[in-house]
């Protein structure tokens, strides 16, 4: 199938057509003529590449709102893992799909994944046309049996699942954190993630707790720790990372590891710190952006992860010039797609075409001066109207084609009301 | 006129119609009928008193990201400043108008501006249908001539302008801070407010250097030389107050002065710290929410000064029980309204038909805890849907009613070219 963009505004100011073949963008040009089963009229719209969201876990979506303003520990022990206990398969899929309509309106078209039920979120990513990379969390907490058993059950789901999809779905390893996996276990998902050609995904000093506990425990600091145990390397995606030392952003730098900064959940969470931005950057480091679940957002918009994640820098470093705009948008295009090992992030030719479309005829994008500051400051969810992924129309003037929002909706808010804890 | 709105959802989760005769809400119950000149179907929808943006400079969207990611200073004399000297009171009258645009469609209904060629200001209130309190930015540095013409234009303004628009345009005095303003000015700004019996708009304790300054030249901290200088009243509207002590915070609740609290603008700008809203709210200070200007923020949303005041509060304090969902609310409705002296910013009979209906179908809206938590952490401008303001329907289905927007945007645009400065 060929798709033919005509007229779009770039993010540098230049107009140009854009003709997609299959899943890829065949041809950029002043003006295309084509033969294309689907032409789109994008005068007056700014296009760029889909934002990719590095830390996810969608079906956290159920939770929406479950435990908000508390402090982390009653957050998690007393309202979200009570309520996850009741959450089924069927739910996680709901649930997802209803995290994918949330996503593709944002303008997000890949996510990086990690929770538990992982069919029912591999089932929406089918059905909702999205591109992402899936891993099921594993936590043994120190027990050898419960070792195996998420091994098993992480790695299953790699054999099923990687390259589904017309390829739109990758598997990958996906240990919790150091803090809630033993050492046998991050080793043994490192191994697990050689051995077939996949991402590992783990959190990564996310709170100062975390720290104190890991330097008790093992002498060392969580990436060191992580070093140590050969779980860091270019294809690892570590989230959060806000409690490093200068000398822990140079370990990740040296391994090639790759960080997802999620500003506004550590924020919310009131994580304390935020994440050493400048100095990742200043060593190497490749930095994108996630928003982590929608239970400690509590929303998937990568608009709002741009502009906060800017903002927090600046705030805590009484510098008006830490990170971009610029910055900011390419943490969440390009660097996502390095992050992920997908061929991504940009508008190129022979690039996947992931691509969404923004009204800049809407009253808060206007004046134009630079687009990647309109983009990251000024911009929101609601200015979205296209979106193709993998080559596909998924959302067409902030329609969704693919599936029945209004159903996921429902189910969710059923699911909702029946797992919800007092 | 009447307009009728049948089944909409309130905040606290009820179902109502309300009906609005002439400027105000006459009547709210399970059902209602009655003839209407128009009636709106808010079945899925979320029914919110308007938000009242309390610190605005409407014309700077011209400027929209005129000075990105610089330092204060560089931003304001470098960027800001030579391009303000270009600006015509027509291109006010457009950028103004943009702004309404962009406000009302992120649920604003109320603001409360401070600038020069303020009667463009005033035409774009009028056009847009909005409500506002406006003044002119008075700014004499010492200067005695200076003085007596700012306050000259200052009064006639009021004069001119004060109750006007069908009593949606009122007036306020505004100096522009204690270290642009001379203490002559301060204290006559004070008098004319009192003559006129307006609010006093003024910007306050938003830098660090501000403090230093002030306490070099006067030995007072800035809330201490407004208090010994008879600025600060139950009247007053003071901006920023991020650098306060406790013992100011004190001063502040003792005078009944109602603060705008501006988290995305000092965040941008790198002000350093954060205000300490705790401290104001148990000290009984009225705190409300306001965007400042364009070119510091970039936008004129809400519904991100709710979200990044509470979340800036949180991660600055490491408490994540700090500002919560229903504060944040009510900081940009109720304390709005009060701050602003205006009968509106909750949904009762008898209050000001100032009122948004938000999607509560949209996908980042689901599921349904609170609705609350929905409105601060979840949503977005694009949600919503419907604006009345003094029982007027000024947007409709996301469709502007009163005024061209299209015109404005063009203006401003072509403005924008010609006034930038490189």
């Amino acid at each position: 199938m060929a798709v033919l963009i005509k007229g779009a505004t770039f993010a540098s100011g230049k107009k140009c057509d854009v003709l997609i073949e299959s899943n890829k963008i065949a041809k950029i040009a002043p003006s295309i003529t084509a033969r294309a089963e689907e032409k789109i009229d994008a005068h007056g719209k700014l296009l760029l590449p889909g934002f990719i969201n590095t830390h996810t876990h969608t079906g956290m979506s159920i939770l929406r709102g479950i435990g908000d303003d508390l402090q982390l520990h009653d957050w998690l022990w007393k309202k979200v893992r009570p309520a996850e206990q009741k959450i089924c398969e069927l739910d996680m899929h709901a649930a997802s799909l209803l995290s994918c309509a949330e996503m593709v309106r944002s303008g997000t078209t890949c996510f990086n994944d990690m929770y538990f039920h992982m069919k029912g979120v591999a089932a929406a990513v089918k059905e909702s046309g999205m591109r992402a990379t899936l891993g099921y969390g594993m936590v043994d907490l120190g027990d050898e049996k419960k070792r195996k058993s998420e091994l098993a059950i992480g790695e299953q789901f790699i054999k099923e699942f990687d390259g589904s999809a017309n390829g739109r779905i990758k598997c990958s390893v996906a240990p919790h954190a150091p803090y809630t996996c033993s050492a046998e276990l991050l080793r043994a998902s490192a191994a697990l993630a050689k051995k077939h050609k996949t991402r590992l995904h783990i959190h990564l000093s996310e709170t100062r707790k975390e720290v104190f506990d890991m330097l008790k425990q093992t002498k060392m600091r969580p990436v060191d720790y992580l070093a140590s145990l050969g779980v860091l390397s270019p294809n690892t995606i570590a989230a959060h990372c806000v409690w490093l030392t200068k000398q822990e952003v140079g370990t990740l730098a040296k391994h090639g590891t790759h960080v997802s900064y999620n500003p506004v959940s550590n924020m919310k969470l009131a994580s304390g710190g935020a994440a050493p931005i400048p100095e990742m950057l200043e060593a190497g480091v490749n930095v994108t952006l996630g928003t982590d679940g929608v239970a400690s957002n509590n929303s998937h918009s990568m608009f709002e992860c741009m502009k906060i994640g800017a903002l927090l820098q600046k705030q805590s470093r009484w510098d008006a010039q830490a990170v971009n705009a610029k910055q900011a948008l390419q943490f969440a295009t390009l660097n996502g797609a390095r992050a992920l090992g997908i061929n991504a992030g940009e508008i190129k030719e022979g690039k996947l075409a992931d691509i969404i479309l923004l009204d800049m005829r809407a009253p808060n994008m206007q004046p134009v001066r630079s687009m990647e500051s309109n983009v990251v400051y000024s911009a929101h969810a609601g200015n979205v109207t296209d979106a193709i992924i993998d080559g596909k129309l998924v959302m067409r003037n902030h329609k969704i084609l693919t599936f029945d929002e209004e159903k996921a909706i429902d189910a969710v808010q059923k699911a909702a009301d029946r797992i919800t804890v007092t």
